[in-house]
């Protein structure tokens, strides 16, 4: 099994990165520096029409949709336990999750950030409105869920969801209410971030935001 | 196995009974009159705490988010092929096409509808300008994959990817630019609304329009 993974430091990648680091199999990286546009060289466009990341090489072939890849990922490693399996008893809460993050939570944040390019300026400052009462409400919701005292989003153990949700969840520091304002988010947020391959993960994406006070 | 589908006529929910019919399993069904706010009964919300439909109760236990459920269908009726296992070559292209449909396409088409109820009302028209545009560039996306002659979404062969793509795009019927309207799409859903199941689930869900030419 050979992994590529063309990645942005910070963005909907960092997801599937740390996956790769948490299931501890070989990967290669590449940069595809979003502050300058190279998601969008006719190269990355072969690989992912999209122009987004991240795009990962699964044995030559090229896969997008974060999402996806890390559940293709958890089946590709059915041992690292970062998934309930099928017919497990967890299984049916954790495609509810993944699929709640996918499509309740990640495209609220597209959407306010890229409300100015993604649709008319003119517009931007309502879509960020309305982006902001859905991030905000997904955010209730995961709080709420927390609430019971669980240490992980689903079945109390580490999964794919967690990645993802810690990724989107980092993604919300400089909006108005940032997710670590939430009390149970934010104990959430502080274990996941004290572990050892989140740490690698943001020195080898070179990020030095949002991470646990020394 | 049992199922107890709780659905509002032509949502989200459209998807997964119509995942039920091809299946040929036994299931009931509840109707959630959305238009009456049957979703927000104090008896719903206990099932189903995001007011959505479809909640569906698998063995007695209750599971929201269409996608989700249509994956979850899929795995537990392996022998119905309607999604490709895990390890087949088009695995991973189903994976990707379901969750692009989840991230892409439902939420910006959820935007359109509830832009006046999930935000402030002065914003509606500058959110649906917005989701417009998502929406239409996701189909011309779905349109340029169908335009290599494929007869299905994903590997040529009837998933889950088409129940959930048909139910998304009955829902632009009365948009600016109806998914009819793009060549290769307007061939796909013909092709997909004369299926058996279809037309059988819209005599259940007492719908009428949307369907193909007596």
């Amino acid at each position: 099994m050979s992994y590529v993974l063309f990645y942005s430091p910070g963005a909907a990648s960092m997801a599937v990165h740390w996956m790769l680091l948490e299931l501890g199999v070989p990967f290669e990286t590449r940069l595809v520096d979003i502050d300058t546009g190279a998601q969008r060289s006719p190269e990355y466009l072969r690989l992912n029409p999209t122009g987004r990341v991240p795009t990962l090489l699964v044995d030559g072939a090229p896969r997008g949709e974060s999402t996806a890849l890390l559940m293709l990922l958890a089946e590709r490693h059915p041992e690292s336990g970062l998934a309930p399996l099928p017919g497990e008893p967890e299984r049916a809460e954790w495609l509810e999750m993944m699929i709640y993050l996918a499509n309740a939570v990640l495209p609220a944040m597209r959407g306010w950030f890229y409300a100015d390019t993604d649709g008319e300026p003119e517009g931007a400052a309502a879509v960020r409105a309305f982006e902001r009462r859905q991030i905000e409400t997904s955010m209730d919701n995961l709080d709420r869920l927390l609430g019971d005292g669980r240490h992980y989003l689903v079945g109390n153990r580490l999964s794919t969801a967690d990645f993802l949700a810690i990724t989107l969840m980092r993604w919300t520091r400089n909006m108005p209410r940032p997710a670590t304002t939430w009390p149970h988010l934010a104990r959430y947020i502080e274990r996941l971030r004290a572990r050892p391959a989140f740490l690698d993960l943001n020195a080898r994406e070179k990020l030095t935001e949002w991470q646990n006070a020394p």
